[in-house]
Formats: structure tokens, C-alpha cells, sequence
């Protein structure tokens, strides 16, 4: 297909029906709008004020079509909305900043995580977001808007950006929680029992490790472009924020990795416990071998049919042979006992 | 031999014939001419329009070397055009860029990846590809010439080379598709009945990615050295389209990184496996021989034949001994259960 | 929450009060001060001296809140300060720089290394500190600053911020050398009776040194920024004191980075120990079954109740079959201690 | 010693003359001279046209101090010539040129890598080479200043320098197809019957493979140092050409890291193989252990020699003896089987 | 303490003076000068020809407090001469460059590297060493000032200064030669009879493996950064020679890293080696027990003291049993053969 050429690649969801959200908003005022037709959001939504449309679904290629060709997206951003799974990344058009982004939440049935796509095409008035029906993440910003305190209604689209990315960053630190206690879980199972399935619970949560950090890396690389980025479109107050807001991605990488590092270290952990166990089972079998294996050699010896055997007749014979026998059994504990094997 | 001579390196393929295909195409006409002689191409070939030429076949060196001299190609450029299995890589000369790609392929039969090199060089008013005969990647983007909708055929060469490289970076998605399904079966193999086949499996995969990998990290500089580079041969609106081959090009690197993590991971799960088995194998045998090796001894004791052995001729003698090993097998086996060894 | 709004994230301690005490001194005088409330200490600190205000006890939000509005404090500022386990960090906004830097301690009860936050704003004539209460790091800069020798009292509150970070700096040094003190002593535990705990304790050590690592590795950035800054509220004098501490910090990496491998050296060295151990305990299970099981054999044919069994009734037999018996494993011996496994 | 004394470090051959070779050349004349005296030499090689003297055999330190003063060579630059086993580099002298690379061959003796040093001194008008007496790699070069054909005698010394180095590093590619023959041969001794060979093949290899890459790496960096430089000594369309060898040595490193990686792999193979297979052997001793001991135990019972046995003397008790023998046998298979032991 | 303040904490020696010497130089003239007090020296060497006062102890903080005060060296510089075991590195303070270098020696009773810090204080006519008694190191400078040859007494303090850094990277060179044959020895040793004493020869060898690599890495920075700076108290002339010792302290680490890799790879090796050997033990404890542990079983069964067991009255029952243990063992022994267990 040639490059631009739309087409939806997520899930198709059993709802049909794309939703549009409209908050229009300056420091004094707020209108909020849900929209179901994206002519309509077009006609009405050219104002001089701050304009955020959030777009739920995607699977719908003719609204993100109309969207994007009646605020000036490019082809090429468009088809990374539809894109799902995409690197996050920042491209720089001008008079547009497009933003593709990776929301995480952790799913509890498959114990791992779950990514939704959320793209951002900032504009000089306007926020457009693009993202699957799911989050809530974006709850906590709409209540501060209608609440209006704070910066959020005096600043640009820019700070809602911010805002928004922010609170996806900041979901990123429950996953590493959660993240965290499966380790320190693990951890304890190490101690206890270990079996396979130890294993392949650090394998599969190394596996999670790797997803986290392959969204998070190239984050932080978009969030700096945001703020060291010569754009009008960011103001300098809100270049601030996002140098924050990159802090945090910053201290999730290090977490990750340090993540990274536990897990290695509990593997060796894992094998080196499964030899020690192995080494004291051996010596286990080695003392009971090494002292009855010689014992039950003499008793073969007594046992032999041989006519002329002169110590079978002889009065003490058996005493002596036990004595004998438990003689060089206590010898060898006592070597064990020395050469520290007991 | 003194650098620039023309040698063909790679494998001398049956069809003696190299095929010229021309296209030659503005937004408005489009047209396709097969040609048999070198010389017919160079003499109808300059036009003001976009001319593509598609060299299959690289055995015959003296056809190579007349187009070369046709459009000004530097000799080394022409040197690696024959030396198949050369690096990616780019090269700016003023007023030609040269460029080496290699395409890859699933090879069901081996198991592996086979590469096809395939270079490009970029003039003022054409794009010259030369390849080995094997390719159908670029039929889509034939397609589309011939379809004559999109940006396509309004563009100047440095547009249709974007979008031959473009499907060549998608074709190594379906590699990593490839890739993906057998380390998922290894990691099914893994946990049911690993054996030295999946260890042979895991490093003959990690060869297929060492390979991928040499080929895509240049590409990444490739593709970015285009879209940096200042030449006057690529236009603005190409290197936006460019950075995008390049953000898939990374994606492709990413996937690549993390699937060498994940094979590395399974060999940590192989031996541990391998491991944990021998402890398992080794505690049975602990256990067995622990338990009777003691009792056969007391048996070999009363089956020695030294005439005084008065419990030999008790009355309760025989139930009595049968009653201690039976005893001493329990308490050992009450041992063991106390162990966590059963 | 919206960004900027102050929460206290560490662990609430009893004593509710916050404290500040403020140091307000020139070359020639020194006013010591501890404040009850906070706009006692606004109003009276406005003076054309250094004013060091340390601010103990970060659980009260309205105090901080007060002081940075008193002082202009940037809201991210204020909240990094309540923060605690924030990464360590520097943020230059223009007319003040704030710093977070991570106090350690080590925590004998626990055997793991504890941190406290500290943070710091830098302005024209001030600096204020913020931390949680416990930490006498600071006193031998008090001392310093009542006894008013060196430089100390004659350059300003630069000066103070770099005899702070190198007291802190400074502190680190004190935990390298416990970690290395529990380093030597795993080490001769290692050569002695390396069990299990050994290897938990090499993998707590290890841990502790990635939390070291994550509050290190920042705060080397952090001195290298406000030594390169350009910001006018640092002297040129006091940049060349910050590039000592920086490197101070450098060889604490380097020795943490050291200790690290020295760790991973000595997982291997548990494994081979292990694995050699194992070996000398098969060599004698081998040894003593290779030897008696094959004699055994012949002591059971021997035994056996056959009516025609011609040896047994040999004048000689029985010597000749223990002989036998003997020169056998005699012979064995003798392989063995040829190929060297005696 | 201080430094620029002159000393040769390298081997001291038998042949004890010194050999000068010398091509004076334009694009229509060729002058081949060899000299047996350096002052001869001098005299004579002052000409217009490009001078290259290339010098066989280094233990005669005189000779080269007057080589060396009669050309302006750096003290230092004569010192590195006569140091053989010196890391590739070059040194810009404003108007010399210095360069160090190592010729490395293939010793079929040992099985590992010879290295010979050779080093570059590039003037305006000549191109004077020191080596040990050995390598023919420049033979080819010397073919093609005869022939006369291509650019060699039309371009300047700084072409036959290329010309030289690009010879060198061909003949690396030949070390590692010979590498490469030598892991392949133990891959498949890996697949057959790896044992203590193996692993000391793989080390010996993993050993020359860090000695190539000790003089590949620097290489690189020489290479470009030349391209890159903005010395007038190098000609912009050589530049080109140095460019092409730089990309050679760069596909040299990537091959050796590429057999790295296979070594360290087939490490990791032959220590599973090695695990594999000892746990194939104990599981047979375990299932032999298992089943027999126990049979072992019961004919122990009724070998011995108590008077009341009763069973002893029942009409079908060693049928039903054997019987039960067999049957706790046949279960025990069973049970092995089930448990996918067999 | 305050920065700045003079503590010595080297180990106190017991011969109590610190030694002042003088070499005071120009092209012609050469003046030897032992000193006793610092007064004397500090009257005497303000001469416009180039002086070098090298301090040998540093116990004396008095002293070393006045030598600083009469060159004028800055208090932080000071502290670093004092505090030995110092990071390597540089700084230039405007008119005087000072310079921290560890010179390294073997010491053969501790089987260790033993480190002794040397201070370098250049000015504009002087050139100050400060250096704990010890190294002859020094003397081959010393040899050659008096001898007055080559540049050194041509040149100012700054050769001096390479000079002397020469000397003490040229014996970095006897160390690495010292590892190597430690290495050497170590390797033939596991190709014969490795055992735990191989593994921390191993692990003690990378320890000082990773000593020197701390000294050497930033040592590489200070000579670059000597070579680099645009201090001019460093002659173009000099910077040459800078460069030279700058590449081989780069051969150095080069070196340390390699013995690194081989180290690594000699670990490995063991490991291998150890499992191979416990292989070997295995199979030939599970041949033995595999054979005779059935046979037993039989000659355990003819053992039984039944009343009924027909085949004891067999006129050839003994032969028939013995022909068929031995049948069983041959057909075993045929088997083993065909797995490639013998």
C-alpha cells in the first residue's frame, strides 16, 4: 500500500461508533460538547479560544480522515494514529507537533501489561487526542478543566499537552508497583521453594521488563525534543513542565532497569540454590554408599558357600565380624566428619 | 586487482540474459519499455521526465559497466553494485547518490534468511536500480506508477526511491513475523520436553538475528544520512516520508534487540531446567538407595553362614528382623518427608 | 492531582513541629537564630548578608508552602522538596537554582543503606535547605560558620551549598567503607564454607549497590551542571571547590562500579566451588561403588545354593576367591590413581 | 631511555641486509631502482615525480635515522616505525603524514594469527614504507605501477598509499574466511562429540579473535583520521577511495564481533550438551538403581539363614517370589514411563 | 573539616625527614641542589632558567603547607597531594597546571599491585613532583638531565613534565608484562589439573585487573586533557610527545582489557572443564552399576534359601547361570559401546 494510505491495524472493538469530545475553553469560560458527527465538531469548532478534541476509537478510517483533513494533519501522521503498536515519537511539522504515545495499564487476567496507543496533534489553538475506548487516565485532567483552578484554563493547548502527558507518566509508576511486589513475591519464593515455575515467572516478567522499556526509551527522547524543540508552539513557561515531566520518564527507565538487574541476580540465585541442593543430596548418597557398600561386601563374603571357610567355625567368628564391621563404618563417619561432610 | 574493477561476486544464476525495465513517467504519462540492449536504454532514455531503470541480473559486468559510464556512475559505486553481500551503506557524489540495500527473505527450506542486494543510485532526473533477479517487492510500487494516483507520479525520483525502500523495510516485518512464531514454539518446546535440538534451534536463531541485525543497523544510518544529508538530489517534502522508513528501520532494530534478550532468557530457562530435572532425578535415587542399601546390609548379615549366630535360631528372630528393617525403612522415609525431599 | 499541588510523600514522624534555625552572616558577623513560625522568619530575614535557612521536617505542607512563597520558589520546585526519593536533580530557574540531592546512611539494624532528601534553593542572597530530621551531616559546617575561619564567612551562599554537597559527598565515603568491610568478609566466607546465605547476601550487597548506583550516577550530573552553568549565582571561585566534589562523586562511582564486579567475581566462584565439590564427592561415591560392586557380584556367585557348583568344594577355593577379590581391586585402585582421581 | 631513541624491537632475522626498493613514476615514466645504500637512495630521490621507497628489514637502526633525517621524519614517528606490535595510528606532521598498521597473516604452524608491522610516511612528492621482510600483499600494487594502467600512476602519492592500505586490508578478509572455516568445523564437532578440545579450540579462536580486533578497531580510526583530515597531503578524489577501504575495515570489525557472538554461543552449547547428557546418564543409573535394589533387598530376605522362616518352606514360594519380584519390577517401569523417564 | 585543609593519609614511614631536591637547568648550565628546609629552597630557586623540586614524603603537612604558600598553589591542589590514593586527573588553575598520576609497581611478596601517588605542579620556569619515598622511577630522567643530550635540557618544564610521565606509563609496561605470565601460568595450569586455588588465582587477578584499569582510564584523560588544553604553559613542541605517551597509556588499557576478556574466557574454561570431568566420573559409575547391579539381582535370587527352586538341582543350572550373567553383561557392554558411552 502506498505510505498514507489509512488503515485501522488495532482490534476492531464491538462498539462501532467513534466518539468525539469537545472541551472549548478559556480562562473564564468552559464548553464542553460531545459530538457525532465530525462535520459538525469542524463547523463549530474554529474559536479563538483553547480547543481540545478527543477522539475514542479509531476504528472508523473515515472520521480520522475528515479530522485530518480539516485541521491540516499530515498524511503520514494520520496513518500513526491508525497504526497502533507504534515507537513512540515526536515529528515536528511546522505548524503541528504530532505526538504518538503508549498507554500501559496492567491486565490482572494475563499478568501482564496492556498497551492503548494515545497520539496528540497539537495546533496553535487546538489539542487533538486520538486513543481506543479505555482510559481513564485522562479523567483526572477533565475534572481540573472543569474545575478551573490552577494554570491549566490561563495556559495554551501546550499545558494541556503537558497535562495530559503527565498523567500518562504518571500510570506508568503504578505498573511498576505492581511490577515491584511480583518481584519481591518471587523473591521470597526463591528463598522457600524454588521449582520451574520460578523460573519461568522471572523469565516471563523479564519479558514485561522489555516491553516497558522499549515505550519508555524513545518517551523520554520525545518528551525532550518537546522542550529543547525551537517549536512557537510550546511556550517557555510550559517548558518547564515537560523538562518534569521527562524526569519522571527518566526515573521510570532507571527503575526498569534496576528491575532488570534484580531479575538477573535472582536467577543465578536459582541455579546456584538447585547445586547446593544437588551437592547435599549427593553427599547424602555418597555417606550412606561409601560406608554400607564395603559393609555388605564383607557380609557377601560370610555369605559364600565355600566348604573350607576356617572363620565360619570359629567360636567369636560372628561377634569379631560384626565388631569388625561396625569398627570401619564408625572410621568412616569420622573421616566424613573431619573432611566436613557432615 | 586495482579498486573499480568490476568483478561479479555472487552466485551465477542459469538465465544468462540481464533484463532492462524502464519507467518513464511524469504526473501525467507513464511509460513502460522492456529493453534488450544496453545501448538502446542509454540512447532513449534522456528525458526530462523521471526515468526508472530496474538492472535484474548482475552476472553480465559489461552491461553494468556501459550504464555506468551512460549516467557518470563512479566506479566504485559500480564495484559494489557487483559485490553482492556488501554492508548497507550511502555515498554522496555531488551529483549521484549511491546507495547499497539488502533485501531479505524467509527461506522455508534452510530455515534462514536469504539476502538479495539490491543498490540504487539517484540522479537529477532518475533512479537506476540494480538487483539480482528475485524480488517481486517492488510489484506494489509498479502498481502504483502504473495506477498513477497519490503523490507517486507528481514526485521526482528521490520520492520513487523512498518508496522502494519503504517496501523493502516492510518486508523485513514479516522476517520478524517469521522470527516471532518460531521463538514462540521454542518457548512452548521449552516448557514440554526441551532436548538438545531446542538448544541447537536457539542458537541457530540467534545467527538469523546477528545477520538481520548487521543489515538493519546500517540501514538505520542509511536511511538517516539521506534525509541529514544536504544534497539537492532530495527534496523537502521526500525526507519527511524518509524519516519515516528510518522510525521503522528503528523498529525494526528494537524488535531484533529484544528477540536476542528473550533467546538469551531461554537458554537461562534450558539450563535450569536441565537442572532442576537432575535434582529431581537424582533425589529418586537418593531416596531408593539411601532406604535399602542400609536394610540389604541387614539382611546380608543374617544370611552369612557363621555356625554361632544364636539369633539365627530364635524363636521370634526372623519377625523380629523383618520388623526392624521395616521400621528403619519408615523413620527414614518419615526423614526425608521432614526434608521437603518427597 | 494537578502538577505543583504540595503533597508530603515520606513517612510521617512523631515530633509534629517543623524547625527552622537560620544562619544570617557576613565576614564580620554571625546571627544564629531558631524560628518558631514561619513569618517570623520572613520578615526579619531580608538582609543584605547570607541567610542560610534550614528547614527540618517537610511533613507540614503549609510551612513549605509559605516559604516558597516568601522566597519565590517555583511550585515543581515545592513539590520535588516533598517528593522525597526524588532523583537527584538540578533545575535552573534563572534568579534561583534548586537541587535535590540524596542524603545516605548506613542502617546497621537492617544491614542496608537508608537515604534522607535534601534539597536545596540557591538565590542572590539566601540559601535554604530543606530536609527530613536526622542527619548531623551538617554540623561540622555550622561549627565551620561559628568559628568563621577559612573561607567560609567571607564568600557567599554558594560557597555554603558546595561545604553542604561535600559534606554529603563526603558521607558516602563512610558507606563505601562498610560495603567493603561486608565485601572481604563474604570473600573469606567464600573461601571457607560457602553455603545459601552467602549467596543472599551477595545479592542483597548487589542491591544495595544499585540504590547506591541510582543516587550517584544523577548527582554527578547535578555538580557537573552547576559547575558548567552559566548561572551568575555561582562564583567563579566556588566553581572551582564544586569540580573537587564532582570529582569526589566520580570516585565513588567508580568504587561502587568496582565493588559491583567484584560481586559478580565472587557469584562465580560460589558456582565453581560448588560445582568442584560435587565433583569430589562423585569421585569417591565412584570409586567405592566401582570398587565393591563388581566384588559383591562375586561374593553373590559364591553364595548362590547351586547343588553342583564344583569351586566350593576346592581345598583352595576360598583363599583363591578372596584373593581374586583382593587383586582385583587392587587393580582398580591402580587405574584410578593413574588416571589421576586418587 | 629517552624517548626517540632508536631501538628495534622486533625479532632479529639471519638475512642482515637492509633492502631499498625504489619506483620513481608520473603518468608516462617508471623508474624501478633498487639501492644498497641509503645514501645512494638519497642522492638520487629528490625528483618531481612521486618517490616510493619502500624499506624491507628494520634491524639496522643507522640506516633508518638516515632515512629518516634525509626525509624529515619525526624523531617519534621512527621510534613507532621500529617498535614493532605498536597500535595502529597516524600523526598529522603538518607536512608528513605518519601511519602504523599491522599486515596480519595466517600461520597454518600454530593455528593463529602472524602480525608484521608496516608503517607510511607520506610526503608531497613520496611515499616512504618500512617493513619487515615478509609480506608479498604488496606485490599486486607493484604489478599495476608497472602496468600503468587505471589511476595509480596518475594521481600522487597519497593514491598509492590508498593503494597499499587497501591491499592490507583486503588480505584481512582472507584471515576470516580462515576463521570462519575453523568455527564451522567446530560447530559441527559441537553437534558430534564435544569434549575438552572444543572448548580450548573455541578460547584459542575467542583469543585471536581479540587480537584482530585490537588492530581492526584503531584501523578504523586511522582510516578515517586520513579521510577526514585537512591535510593537503590527501587529494579530495582519494579521499573517495580511503572512504571505501574505511567501510572495508568496518565490515571486518562487524564480522569479528559477528563470530564473537557465535563463540560465546557455542560455549553456552557445549555446557547444555555437557548437562544434557549427564542427565541422559543419571537417569539411566537412577531407573537401573531403582528398580534392582529394591528386587536385590527381597532376595537378601529370604538368602538369609533363620531357622523359622516360614515361606521357606512353602510348596510355591519362590514361584510366588519371583512373581512378586517381577511385578514391583514391571510397576516400577510403568511408573517411569509415565513420568516420560524412559 | 573545611576543604582545604592539609591531613596527610598515606601510611606514616618511619624515617621522618621529607627530602627537597633541585635540579636547576637551562641548555648549558645544571645545577644539583639537596635541601634541607623549605626556606632555603624557597630563597634560592627563583631563577629564570627551568627548576625542579621534587618532594620526597609528604608526612610533613608543614612542610608541604609552605612549599605551596611560595609557589603559589592552590589550597584544593594541596589537599590532593596529601590525599594519596587519589583519583588520576588534572586542573588547570590559570598559571599553574596540576596533575595527579598513581605510579604503579609489582609487589612480589603480596602478589599485588602496589600504588604510590605523585603530584605534579607546573608553573611558568619550575615544575614541582611530589611523591611518597620509594621510586627509582625518576633516575633515568635524572640521568639524562645531567648528561644534558636530546631536548631535555633545551626544553622547558613542561617536556620535563612529559618526560617524567613517561617514565611512569613505561612502567606500566613491566606490570602488564608481570599479569601476562601470571596469566600464562594460569593457563597451563587448567589445561592440567585446575582445582579451587585455579579460581581465586583467577578472581585475584581480576582484581588487580580492575586496580589498574581505575588508575589508567582517567590517566588517558589527564594526558589528553594536557595535550588538548589551551594552557600556555604547554609548548607546541611538547604537545607531539604528550600525544605519544597519551597512545600508549590507550595500549595499556587496551592490554588490561584484553586480559580481562581472557580471563572471562579462563572461567568458563574451569566451569567446562569441571563439568566435563563429572561426565566422565558419571559414566563410569553408572557402566559399572548398571552391569553388576543386575547380575547381583541374579546371584541374589539363586542365593534364596527356598526349599522349592528346581533349577538349584539342575545338573548344569551353575553353568547356565553363569553363561547367562555373563551374556547379559556382554549384550550391556554392546549397548553402552553403540551409545558411545565406552
Amino acid at each position: 500500500m502506498p505510505p498514507g494510505t489509512l488503515v485501522y491495524t488495532g482490534e476492531r472493538t464491538r462498539d462501532d461508533k467513534v466518539t468525539l469530545s469537545v472541551f472549548d475553553y478559556d480562562a473564564n469560560h468552559l464548553n464542553e460538547i460531545p459530538f457525532d458527527s465530525v462535520d459538525a465538531c469542524l463547523s463549530r469548532c474554529e474559536t479563538p479560544t483553547v480547543t481540545w478534541i478527543n477522539v475514542e476509537g479509531l476504528h472508523d478510517v473515515g472520521v480520522i480522515e475528515r479530522i485530518g483533513k480539516g485541521y491540516g494533519i499530515h498524511p503520514l501522521a494520520l496513518e500513526d494514529v491508525l497504526t497502533t503498536q507504534e515507537r513512540p515519537k515526536i515529528e515536528d511539522y511546522d505548524d503541528r507537533i504530532f505526538l504518538v504515545v503508549q498507554m500501559l495499564s496492567w491486565d490482572d487476567g494475563s499478568q501482564s501489561i496492556a498497551t492503548e496507543q494515545v497520539s496528540f496533534v497539537l495546533g496553535p489553538h487546538f489539542l487533538i487526542t486520538f486513543q481506543e475506548p479505555a482510559g481513564d487516565v485522562f479523567d483526572p485532567v477533565r475534572k481540573r478543566l472543569r474545575e478551573g483552578r490552577g494554570r491549566m484554563r490561563r495556559l495554551g493547548p501546550d499545558y494541556l499537552l503537558y497535562a495530559l502527558l503527565d498523567s500518562i507518566v504518571d500510570s506508568y509508576f503504578t505498573i511498576l508497583e505492581r511490577l515491584d511486589d511480583r518481584i519481591e513475591s518471587l523473591e521470597t519464593e526463591l528463598t522457600d521453594i524454588p521449582g520451574p515455575t520460578t523460573v519461568h515467572a522471572i523469565h516471563s516478567l523479564r519479558r514485561e521488563m522489555i516491553l516497558l522499556r522499549r515505550n519508555v526509551w524513545p518517551l523520554r527522547e520525545v518528551l525532550g525534543g518537546l522542550d529543547r524543540g525551537d517549536s512557537t508552539l510550546v511556550q517557555a513557561e510550559t517548558r518547564l513542565f515537560l523538562r518534569d515531566v521527562r524526569d519522571h520518564s527518566i526515573q521510570v527507565i532507571e527503575t526498569v532497569e534496576t528491575f532488570r538487574d534484580l531479575l538477573t541476580g535472582m536467577l543465578d540465585i536459582y541455579l546456584s540454590t538447585l547445586n547446593y541442593r544437588m551437592n547435599a543430596v549427593m553427599k547424602v548418597l555418597t555417606i550412606i554408599a561409601t560406608i554400607f557398600i564395603p559393609l555388605s561386601f564383607v557380609t557377601g563374603i560370610y555369605g559364600m558357600n565355600f566348604e573350607h571357610m576356617p572363620e565360619l567355625h570359629w567360636r567369636w567368628g560372628y561377634p569379631a565380624a560384626l565388631a569388625g564391621m561396625f569398627g570401619v563404618g564408625g572410621v568412616m563417619l569420622w573421616v566424613f566428619h573431619r573432611r566436613d561432610w557432615l
